[in-house]
């Protein structure tokens, strides 16, 4: 079986994680070009598949890449600022996409997803690995098997403690720092959107219509900040216009609600928070627990903690049962193999992308939508209908 | 010691309760007067004293047990919507007043609470239990110490099955049917609003500026009701207007955000949800975990879990570490021991009420403005600077 030729686009942190542990895994794929706009990042890249494989070409611009000849897709894993612009040249030039997660930084950045996709009907695909996660097909399969019953309100957050990594993130080339300083909304929205939105069928006969946003006071970086770093006076004079808890209040066209969490700049335990309630149960991921209508001990909420394990013999999705029969390979994080694994078979069969351009812009606009809102002190803001735009 | 005689205004379900697991072991107090709009209700009430006690007076009209001849001080226990008018009575007739808890009508109760309040000076203690959580107090006790930082973002909700109560309840007089056919809001907040103002200080240098507030369908409760009783058909074909989850986000003044959930007509377990989260650390109810900024496993979630209770030891409030000192007593449920013996104390000394009329105001006035704001499709609403209104 001939491999994909992959390109990949961004060489940070996540780039060369994804390229040291899962890319040069994966047997499907052959590696054959890089490009960061660090010309560093580029060599360790290129030496560090070459320790397996064939070396890649090498570049720091991107439209170098995008070759029908170098490359049969493209992987965008830029920073949050390029990423749309990195995946529409992609497609532009009719190479299949995909595109690492984020929120976007305009509202116009989705319209011209859902543009280019359109005029040019290039393979795109929304990298959300957080759509494979375990507990959230479990929960998916059960839904879809109506063990919830009518669904009714979901939520979920992006809470994990980023401020070391915002603050001192490796070689000051964070673009993270950036963000914190320039804006203020949902910036990370679809770790916990993605999943829900699947649960609701949003794309699918459901849509979101309207949110409001409102933040906390911005305290924690700058306090984190001028404690471990009190000379650095670069970063302790930075000021910060991203609230640390920023909670977002989405209405969906069939009366459900979903509330998001931006939890990144206070000392916690990582979680997505993901809780699904219906007319005959619930999913909480807070403490791993299934409720089902007429259970006993509703009074002691300890009793239910971590029972969603024993769902998942029933209800753990074809996809896990899949992957965990085939065994967990080392190296790989499940839901990265998965997301990445589903793309790259999409590009060569053809099919339409499982999580598609429509299924981005929707997810990522939360961020502009967001930003919008708590500009306006928490006003409500329409989504824009982008299954439907003309 | 002299005992105060007390007069109880509201003898449902709640009332009696209280007359029969608390009021009547309780040894400060003697119940001298008792008072329903049900006659039947007020006999049950005497004949359940008569065991014990001299029988108390017993009346349909409140304003006959608002005489200082017969009692020093009364409760109010009754429908939310007679709540305020019995409130204002008591303190116009100079009756020292505690008054149960639930949302306001109408921002004008809220006015009223106060004005009268201002113009008699009649003591007034909001009776919220909550506030004397074990959890709740000890939380408390670590903010006033410092231990979780300067505080960000709180959230708790009213998660509590009710389904059966609101749609079946006792003798079909249960008024929380009318409410929810009849309103649309955060129906009852002041169960996780109350603990959350005391850790932000909210009327004690600190105030709740505006909110959001949107409601996700209401299907819960009708599909209950049709699976339960089809054949009850002016139940089944009742129509409810009040969402099954209702999500409010409060801004306050210093900054902070504080989130409220109120899901009631769902299957599920209990829960406060309760969450406080500063610079250095967080508390959270839905797994009963402390998290301290630096504390190892921050991607494992579940090792944290229940870990609250080795807190207990260094951070019990006082309140708490007396009544367990003291015993718990038998038939007395901790939070309502603590909460009416407060009351009853503060009636004796004469000192300021340790939850008075500003703060059942500000916090009763969530549910008529999250009603307006459901109503304006989620639009920011003002929260009035209750303290300050002249």
């Amino acid at each position: 079986m001939e491999k994909l030729k992959l390109g990949i686009i961004g060489l940070g942190a996540r780039g060369y994680w994804l390229i040291e542990n899962l890319f040069t895994y994966m047997d499907e794929i052959q590696i054959t070009a890089v490009c960061d706009v660090y010309a560093d990042r580029v060599e360790k890249a290129q030496n560090k598949i070459a320790e397996k494989y064939e070396k890649p070409f090498g570049t720091t611009d991107y439209n170098m890449v995008l070759d029908k000849n170098l490359v049969d897709c493209a992987v965008v894993i830029t920073s949050w600022a390029s990423h749309v612009k990195a995946a529409v040249a992609c497609m532009e030039a009719g190479i299949p996409c995909g595109l690492e997660v984020g929120g976007a930084q305009t509202l116009e950045e989705c319209y011209e997803l859902i543009e280019t996709y359109e005029k040019t009907k290039t393979p795109f695909m929304f990298l959300e690995n957080c759509c494979y996660g375990r507990r959230e097909l479990m929960v998916l399969n059960m839904v879809q098997k109506g063990v919830f019953g009518e669904i009714v309100a979901c939520s979920g957050g992006y809470m994990h403690d980023l401020r070391e990594e915002i603050a001192f993130g490796k070689e000051n080339r964070h673009y993270r720092l950036e963000e914190y300083s320039r804006r203020n909304c949902e910036n990370y929205p679809t770790h916990e959107l993605g999943p829900i939105a699947m649960v609701l069928g949003i794309n699918r006969g459901n849509r979101m219509v309207s949110l409001t946003s409102t933040a906390s006071k911005a305290v924690g970086l700058h306090e984190f900040i001028t404690e471990k770093k009190p000379d650095d006076s670069g970063l302790a004079e930075r000021s910060f216009k991203q609230g640390d808890v920023v909670t977002t209040v989405i209405k969906c066209e069939k009366g459900e609600t979903i509330t998001l969490k931006l939890d990144t700049t206070l000392p916690r335990y990582y979680s997505r928070g993901f809780c699904v309630q219906g007319t005959k149960g619930m999913y909480n991921e807070e403490n791993d627990s299934v409720f089902i209508d007429g259970a006993p001990d509703h009074w002691n909420w300890k009793k239910h903690w971590g029972n969603a394990e024993e769902y998942q013999e029933e209800y753990d999705h074809e996809i896990w049962k899949k992957y965990l029969s085939e065994g967990v390979k080392p190296g790989h994080d499940g839901i990265d193999y998965l997301v990445y694994g589903d793309f790259f078979r999409h590009v060569k069969s053809g099919e339409h992308m499982p999580i598609d351009v429509y299924d981005a812009a929707v997810w990522m606009s939360i961020s502009p939508l967001s930003e919008k809102s708590i500009a306006l002190g928490g006003a409500p803001v329409e989504i824009p209908d982008f299954k439907n735009l003309k």
